[in-house]
């Protein structure tokens, strides 16, 4: 009871959106700037931030501050791609490329969630997780089912996670048992029935990828994206094989890409997202640079499934917007920072086995893409700039144990290779403080000063 | 008291080296061969497997059982290339290739290690996340400085886990703080001093690279190998630019390996290791195999300095003898765990980009070189078979929830995926229970059963 009273009374504190973190703060600017504030205080003023300061200005003396000692803090990090219904077998049947993986892994998994029993046990793992890592905003694919849509929303509503959500669209090419008859007025339904429903989380139109969906589906889909004027995500040349396959069933096409967008679905609408980007055109890069469509760079879903490399590197060259996905299951890690470092290492490999004038990324550049880049498909989020969303992560790594003394940055860099679920000690989304997670409530240990 | 009193009775009971352990037990035979025995029976006697069973045979019925219920059983695994000084800086530094990396993060740190204090602090944070970790065995460099090096398999002995630890030498191509005047002599005066020592540390024979090892210290060593008939353990062709340098120094030998073998330090006289094994010739390979020189494949550290990908598929078929290892902290992880994906995804990276006749590994053969692939190095362990030594890890996976019934195989497949520390449940070594961790101590919550 003690427990419940001091949690309720810590929510209704900070439930104004407006207080002081004090700590070890780190935000990027740009791909190749990060900002360190050693003891520095993040001023959240209705939820956004206000500034970082060395000195706490005075006008701000009589505000909340949390003292989070000698932690660090840095913005929530944004996971651009993932698929809920899959988390649950994460980690499993490896062994196979995209097309072989969708048929004997993904799909199976996927039909289940025509059971709501099923989908609840599953989700509420997916969201428990999702609430304990690093993450505080995500763009995530459900499955084709309305129902168990809903409850993956409702399930996020409660975690306090910034999400957007898809029920899946696929009409041929895919097991019958998944091809939807009625997709279009199915996601209609959905999209009446989940509007003005939650705080947190946001419908996102979700065509699972261009050999899925018939022309008249995307037809459809681009008359309810601007009817709901919703965002969009879906995949795009991951795999050679599939690549081909898009120049089969649309000869017509420049690119892959250019598939999209005669459908009105790349960008140039509503923001989108599309995951992969292994094998992509230079006439492709010049088409997404100018509808400003994001790249989601998953890089271990594109080892595990053998698919490649994307060559981030000149995607950020050519100034495209950029984030990272962890793409469950065919990535087997919620976390963005191993997709940090899974990004820097395959970008490494790149480099050696395939192309010298790509250089691989640093691990700054990586802390920008699972920040400040990703963050970008919501907004002004992922960095501690005045007017962005304050997003948060507290990061306690004194079990990282180490004989030497180690610099702010260097501490900020063993986090990203070596932290888990153990080092996110507290996590703030849209100036709220969520806790870390479902299970275990709060950490209530936090020293409070200031309170009025 | 009471936990010291259970604790020692609990070794008491089980330090005759004689016991049952009952679990879903898995091991591999041979590289594509994983023996899943699921309720079953390994039986230990004398520290040694004496066999796995589906039923516990009768004349086994008055040993003692330790039930360990529903999880999982594996051989203990074995890391067979690692840097115990290097782990103080893992996770940082990253942005480097080897030649550089060495000169400004590894020798600078190791030169730390002239210093006492510094090394217990370093080598006991070393050693405690080794016991926690499911490695039982371990081949690891130390640095040139004598005292610490005998500081670390004091630590190392205390653990329980069976370690080959070596002394560095090195006496050219590095900096004078770490060039070494009289390496032969403090090698000698080294291995003096640890004969007898120890029950569960061995030493180890470690010329650095034929880099920083001049053609006399070469002679040298080998005359100390057949004195005190030693093992050996060294790097060979990480990096391109390494491979062209040892090229220049030793123009007659007709490839780095042969280098050393011309100094009889390349397996013909003893066991010998090497690390990396990236860029090596057909001829090479001729001469390993002959030699029986065991390739440490080390997928982390090979990403992470930008070094390549070392042709496994290609040693598998010419039956090479190959393990895993963790390399820290050009690794950043001591997990023989991730050192088993890291290798099929490399693995797959390697096929997409650069040799498609060579497929990719499997799990079951990434499972084959972390257990009794490397196991092999330290004699027979790595597997259950009979006569093995009696090395077990017990995994308790129930903190990876699923929403769906998991087969056994898919289960261990998950743990090699996604476990860590927390997953360990209990270790045993050469018949020893050591538990996990030297902060917690033993879990005495276990079953025991038909104990007199």
């Amino acid at each position: 009871m003690v427990f419940l009273f001091r949690r309720e009374r810590c929510d209704f504190m900070l439930n104004t959106g407006s207080f002081v973190l004090k700590g070890n703060i780190f935000y990027s600017k740009a791909p190749d700037e990060i900002i360190c504030v050693p003891e520095g205080f993040i001023v959240c003023v209705h939820g956004k931030v206000r500034g970082v300061y060395e000195v706490l200005p005075k006008q701000y003396a009589n505000i909340n501050i949390i003292d989070y000692g000698d932690k660090i803090i840095i913005p929530g990090l944004t996971d651009i791609h993932t698929h809920a219904p899959q988390y649950s077998f994460r980690g499993l049947g490896m062994d196979l490329e995209l097309i072989e993986w969708l048929n004997r892994n993904a799909f199976p998994e996927e039909a289940k969630y025509s059971d709501l029993d099923y989908a609840g046990k599953a989700y509420t793992i997916f969201a428990n997780d999702l609430k304990k890592s690093a993450t505080t905003r995500a763009c995530i694919f459900g499955t084709i089912h309305v129902e168990a849509t809903k409850l993956l929303m409702d399930l996020l509503e409660e975690t306090g996670l910034k999400c957007m959500v898809g029920k899946v669209n696929m009409d041929r090419n895919c097991p019958e048992y998944l091809c939807e008859s009625g997709s279009v007025a199915d996601t209609r339904k959905w999209l009446q029935e989940v509007a003005h429903e939650y705080e947190n989380v946001t419908p996102i139109l979700t065509p699972r990828f261009f050999p899925a969906c018939s022309e008249t589906l995307l037809e459809g889909l681009s008359r309810i994206q601007k009817e709901f004027n919703l965002p969009v995500q879906s995949h795009l040349s991951e795999n050679l094989a599939e690549v081909e396959w898009v120049k089969e069933l649309f000869p017509e096409a420049l690119s892959y890409g250019d598939a999209y967008n005669r459908f009105e679905l790349f960008g140039k609408e509503a923001p989108t997202v599309m995951a992969h980007c292994v094998y992509i055109t230079e006439g492709e890069i010049e088409l997404m640079k100018r509808n400003g469509v994001f790249v989601a760079h998953c890089p271990e879903s594109n080892t595990n499934l053998s698919s490649g490399i994307a060559p981030v590197r000149a995607y950020l060259n050519h100034k495209l917007n950029v984030g990272l996905g962890t793409d469950m299951a065919a990535g087997s890690s919620n976390s963005i920072f191993k997709a940090m470092t899974g990004a820097i290492q395959v970008s490494k490999l790149r480099w050696r086995l395939a192309d010298q004038s790509l250089k691989p990324l640093t691990v700054e550049e990586a802390f920008y893409l699972g920040t400040k880049g990703g963050g970008a498909f919501f907004g002004k989020t992922g960095s501690f700039e005045e007017g962005y969303e304050f997003d948060a992560v507290v990061l306690d790594d004194s079990n990282i144990l180490h004989p030497q003394p180690l610099t702010l940055k260097e501490r900020l860099e063993r986090i990203i290779y070596l932290s888990d679920d153990r080092n996110i000690h507290d996590k703030y989304v849209a100036g709220r403080r969520i806790g870390k997670a479902i299970e275990t409530g709060f950490d209530n240990t936090l020293g409070l000063t200031g309170v009025d």
